[in-house]
């Protein structure tokens, strides 16, 4: 068993933590939270060791009630591995801590690739990031991406990826980011998706554009794919369905927004109403002279929680294949081949 | 075993077939359903017997890959009782096919009190319904204020009730609903929330406001209550607290928005994030002059799915009382009496 | 002509400036700016001195293509009288800089009653603040209230109030500002907005809760008003239609929303489709057994811009009357009496 | 004087009849409006002749407080030219109607291509549809893009457009439409618009895909331009800011999303705060590799307004040449051509 610390339990780190707690090869020795909030709550009401970081904080947890199970130094003691799961660039600095209390650490998308050894998406380069010290799982979209062009490119090789994404503004929970009522562009171009993506998969000719929408549901990816030589809609179609984690959803059943995606993750009993899957729109696979369009949706809280059981795995080489690391998650939380 | 069937399979009555799998005492027939969307996909899914109108349909459903079991007529004759689940004022219609067939008939909010003999939420008058034939369960918005003053009005007598209820334009999987970007108050006043309410509390002097807003998540009811004698604020927690079906959330923990509230629904593993109960906001129960105030957050697409367990038992009196149906109900659904 | 220099240029600052603009007997000295934004543009653009904070800021203006008349300082030499549009709580510091410079000043509704001699709204109490050096003009949800309960009791004495404010949650063109699809209910019973009213108003018996909502058009205001004796439905309209900044709007016309109403200011050509004015919603006005219902809506972008003119003239007793200030400034302006 | 009467008063109609009223050559002899709402109102408060579409309809707008001037078919006679602005597809209906009066008529993109002779940009094809009996006014996106490519193709010959439109769900005054809280992406690849840009531009390499966001504002487009030479930004920027009706807002003034950009247009005191202009991100235009990308905002409400003067004028061959025409209207309307 190889004993997991999740630091941080906001949107990530609660999922990588759920996720741990079902591996049969994986223990959950505790997670770390900062405030004592309703996600305090829910690590004690699922008999989840909470740890804060510093003495100070044990007597505002326990005012709100929530009990505390130590400080942040005494559980990295006691761990393999740690999934840091901290606020954007914080992670950079808790690296001198897992430096210092030697420990392996996977590092998630908020923070540069200059920290780590690897970027990683379990399908597209488990075996590169094999046996590393510190990994980074790259951000929801980058993953989804590097999910769907790792596929593409066993079609034929790429010549040129534009991708246009359109994010979400906040997770459903955060109240207080907007905006309510605009469009805003972002004008780096390429966004730092497109360089992201190459941590991940290496040489590739990308370019991507990001725009923030008022909306708390997902991400949608428009990627427009040339490959060097005629491409058909049914062998998109064959290689994207027979992937691990990329589902295409039948748009004529309705399934043709992102609202009516979440929809049937509720429907579907799925927990957290979660789709760890890119979804690939049935009708958004198109062929356009000699290009691709792909439309698909990415549920920005879900998506890299699973990839993390992988890079989990990969640091202590339980598996030196990638595929059977993603089978084994995938099938002890129910992720979908087909629909 | 009663033989139940529902009549449509949108927001009700998805939630009130699966509920009615859940009972030990109750057999789900089917499902009916107009359209081969994904939520028949999800009847087909999770082996629900489905029901079209009529025999024309059959290839429509076919085309779309959705499995049928037949047509509305045969499952209405194998079943002991009915729960019309269709859209607003079809109900009404289709209380003649439910009397041809000689049926019992659990009706929703959405239609005429005047079409059933009572109209029911289960904690105010189970016993009042009893062995009806026709009953109404009440919507969402009543239901909740239902709930909330019958357990109010045990502390003392209620001599004034103003409820303005701020509520959500669309159901999350509605895209096509607005407003995007305003406020829509309605000038009817008293709303036939009021009205409603008194068809099932009885003489009551209660007047409502409606004010529609753009979200999806929850309606937010502010209830200002006078009593004939000074109640204090505790009187309010203890009798809200013990009540089933009306869950006290502790606000210091973030618990302070209807997004908030639907996030903790995930992260306690409900069933597509469902709130059952009515929510009250901790810090929401306060004392002014000789006013009470009281803040609740009400899941529209959740709130009314239990109460039809109830009004189905109490077609068929298998129990006399509505407390040991509604604990049933609730503890097969893992409903909270307590956070 | 009375000099007056406006200290900061945002929302308030801005309407209040090109207010000042067009009296005849006020001259606009000047505005600060913080930032070199599209509102420092409009200033140059429009031939507005703009003074800025510091020297050091001087360069960062001119880098952005901005001219700058000056700093601050510089300008309250100039200046008879200062109109404090700083954000919330700034103005309680710059009243230091006012005393210093030994000037009159208005502060805007942000600030604490605490630090001005007297709360004002022009219609309500303009004899009041006669001749006081340091004046508040309360915030657009008070000003509104103030407005339409100074009315009201000149029908007859009001015995309560009860105000429930659906608040938007960020102005049109705030974009980091949320929920985008939330309900955030205030628990301070009263909200801030209660004992606000009675600075303006003195004493009255009014309890208000404030709720957001996710919108950038307008506030909606529900007040509840009881009065000693009946009070019929005509009387409250004949009242509320003769009051200067109060309008009726027909309801029936679809000025129905708060969405309706803005698109009626476009179509009008108000100036920044502003609504100086409450606006009463024809079918918002209602008699229930004792009590009166109101509907109104407020925007807040506009309401509190006009009220500084009478602050203005009030500060230097350029009329004794408040009236003969209201009407001056509402025909300068093109406010309503009537649709 | 050419006597335009315009058929509808929705959102493209009234901008119309305020436009054709400033033009000195151009008389507006009325409108007509099919429901007493608020917009009827304003035609009576600015003096516009009102006509209803029958004779039936003249009660009941009567008894909304609405004057009327007639039925449409007196209307109809008493005009040269009518630029037909009703609903989508009613136009296809109504030129029956206008072929019986032998009347010219200009509709607007809602209509299908092949019921005129020409569809029109004013800046890309004037001459192409001069002394036309019958022409179309594109929408706003096509129109937008009309403009910004044709300007483009003066640099060198265009290989290939991609455009992206992330589309506004609703005008701000319409409550009803949604959604909420969604991206609903549309599956036709190429949407509409590419198709429709070459009626105005002839032949043309592009494609188009559009994308719903829950916003009122302002649609964004994003363009991905390839020419068959290398083309610097200077270049890009040269032609768009010497071109009419496309500004260039600087983006580092915070002018960075749409809701800041309808803030400016009422700063700068604009009509009903509209955009007659394509805005082009000044931070959004780039180059990478052989592609330019642009991402402009387009007022969808606005922009075609202006474009009818020009087909009016067109018709009847006041100006052999549309420079002309555009800077006749674009003066007699202060639209800019440069911040």
């Amino acid at each position: 068993m190889i004993r997991v610390f999740v630091n941080g339990f906001g949107t990530i780190g609660k999922r990588v933590a759920f996720a741990v707690k079902k591996q049969d090869d994986l223990e959950l020795v505790g997670v770390a939270k900062k405030k004592p909030d309703f996600k305090a709550y829910i690590a004690n009401k699922f008999g989840i060791p909470l740890y804060v970081l510093n003495e100070d904080q044990i007597e505002e947890f326990e005012n709100h009630g929530i009990k505390v199970n130590g400080v942040l130094g005494e559980a990295l003691e006691n761990a393999d591995i740690i999934v840091d799961a901290a606020p954007k660039g914080v992670g950079a600095k808790n690296k001198e801590l897992y430096l210092k209390f030697g420990k392996r650490a996977i590092f998630q998308g908020g923070e540069s690739h200059d920290i780590v050894e690897v970027s990683f998406t379990a399908q597209a380069n488990y075996r590169q990031a094999l046996g590393k010290r510190f990994v980074r799982v790259v951000s929801c979209n980058t993953t989804a991406m590097a999910r769907v062009l790792s596929e593409l490119r066993k079609i034929a090789n790429i010549r040129r990826v534009r991708g246009i994404l359109v994010r979400r503004a906040a997770d459903p929970w955060e109240t207080k980011k907007g905006p309510i009522d605009a469009i805003v562009p972002s004008f780096k171009i390429p966004s730092h998706h497109a360089p992201d993506v190459k941590t991940v998969l290496g040489d590739l000719n990308i370019i991507t554009l990001a725009v923030v929408v008022p909306t708390t549901r997902m991400h949608l990816h428009i990627l427009n794919v040339e490959f060097d030589t005629r491409v058909d809609v049914d062998s998109v179609i064959d290689v994207l369905e027979s992937a691990p984690r990329i589902l295409i959803v039948p748009t004529r059943l309705g399934l043709d927004s992102t609202a009516t995606i979440i929809e049937l993750a509720r429907d579907l009993g799925r927990e957290r109403n979660d789709w760890y899957e890119v979804l690939v729109f049935s009708d958004g696979i198109r062929v356009h002279d000699n290009e691709r369009w792909i439309e698909d949706a990415v549920h920005q809280e879900a998506v890299v929680g699973r990839e993390n059981s992988e890079a989990i795995r990969g640091r202590v080489k339980i598996y030196e294949d990638g595929g059977r690391s993603i089978e084994k998650t995938d099938r002890s939380l129910g992720i979908l081949r087909r629909l």
